[in-house]
């Protein structure tokens, strides 16, 4: 069987744990860009960030990707479809599936959605949510991100932050919630902590899985992907062994060093391959 | 008494514990420039940095300034030499006032640093310390900076890191360390908690007030400064009274109420005059 290859871009390491529940759900050949060193992309305006996800999504399609992967809050909040008009390949964001999700589990029809700041003032989940019936209480977590990248993923003073986050949150949402919504891509290393401070019948929705549920099920609709003509590059490529292991391939803007530390972290285990490319200003 | 005109950069907010500094002990027209939209400069490689330093110093001598403070640890790091090269005004940066000050003040001849991650990896404190003859003990405490940015200057959680990281410090120094050196801008907020946590005996420097203290000297000599011609703009400007007061101009390239709300934590009072600048990619 030829394995799909998925292209995953993020503006850093975050998107690794979307690449992680995709790896989990699919056998496919994984493309990961993380841009590093124009991170963060939450205080880059809409024309920026537009330019910069599509420079890498023309990256990865030059990687001869099936599909594209947009593993950054960010951008698919901001660029979406920018990023879609500009690139051949079926696009997915991390947004529509995060949302879905939750207006499946919930009954109360009301979310408390966990995020940065800037992915909180573009409202891009509250809308999603409001689409689906829900009414959404964003609340920014600004301290959550430098806490997973500082290795402090089940730490006390992590648990203390989520505590207080999570009890404004819930005070402060306009009804009873019944799913709290991490609309962040670092935020599923933080799920066992949050599981502890956040009431028992609330149920936890990650973008990252429902992106990759949104995926599988694309990778099985023959007219989205899998029909779709292979690029020149694919065709003359060699033969594949009907034995074919799923692979890995990472490139990065800035040190490969600290992505490598990072994404182990991430990932749960070292990465080999990483590659330092340079897409300019 | 003509007031002189000192320009002051940062990469974002922190360079605003400077200027508080610096408006403590000089009565002047501060302008002062935030690089916030293409922070942080502490992933960025030296050329980027030089050259966005440099283009905040050619921004800030068009506001006619007699004197150019780099109010940035990493762009101090990395770029000092080349934005001295660029400058036609004196150009004082951060790294050597702290270090010299803590040379002053130590007996035991060590200092531990605290810094962010890209100022410890420069290395540029322990060099100037080790020119004064101290050993040095350099530490990076990546959340603090997020910590101030949440106003939790004087928070439970904010202690409780600080023990931690400074507990770390003081295991790891390799000698008995005398003195604690802010070597963050972002820091001189923390001073409160940090003396909490630290031994009595330990004296906490910080780069901002001797930054201050090294342009107030440099502010009575008059080869320096004060003697220097005025450009032509300030020789053509109004003649100004003898009651003439310090003023405030800000300048950053990203939002402007988050500057302001920012700042107002930094000051201790509300900012008015702030510009929005594009100097480009």
């Amino acid at each position: 069987m030829k394995l799909p290859r998925i292209g995953v871009f993020d503006s850093g390491v975050g998107g690794l744990t979307v690449l992680k529940a995709l790896a989990g759900q699919i056998p496919a050949h994984y493309f990961y860009f993380g841009d590093t060193a124009r991170l963060p992309y939450g205080t880059k305006s809409v024309e920026t960030v537009a330019r910069y996800a599509i420079g890498a999504a023309r990256f990865l399609e030059g990687q001869s990707v099936d599909l594209l992967v947009i593993a950054c809050n960010t951008a698919t909040a901001l660029a979406l479809p920018q990023i879609k008009e500009a690139a051949a390949s079926p696009v997915v964001g991390v947004v529509e599936p995060g949302a879905a999700m939750a207006a499946e589990v919930s009954k109360q029809r009301a979310a408390i959605v966990i995020a940065t700041d800037a992915t909180v003032s573009s409202h891009a989940y509250r809308n999603a949510l409001q689409h689906h019936g829900l009414e959404a209480y964003e609340k920014a977590c600004p301290l959550f991100v430098p806490l997973v990248e500082e290795g402090w993923i089940d730490h006390p003073v992590t648990e203390q932050v989520a505590r207080i986050y999570l009890g404004e949150a819930i005070a402060q949402a306009p009804k009873e919630a019944d799913v709290l919504l991490l609309a962040c891509t670092h935020y599923p290393l933080l799920a066992p902590v949050l599981r502890r401070v956040v009431p028992p019948q609330m149920k936890i929705v990650d973008s990252a899985e429902s992106t990759a549920s949104v995926v599988r099920e694309m990778m099985h609709d023959d007219h989205a992907v899998s029909s779709r003509p292979r690029t020149s590059v694919r065709a003359e490529g060699p033969a594949v062994s009907p034995t074919e292991h799923r692979s890995f391939r990472f490139y990065v803007t800035d040190s490969v060093d600290k992505f490598k530390r990072l994404a182990a972290r991430f990932l749960g285990r070292q990465v080999d391959h990483v590659e330092h490319v340079d897409l300019g200003g």
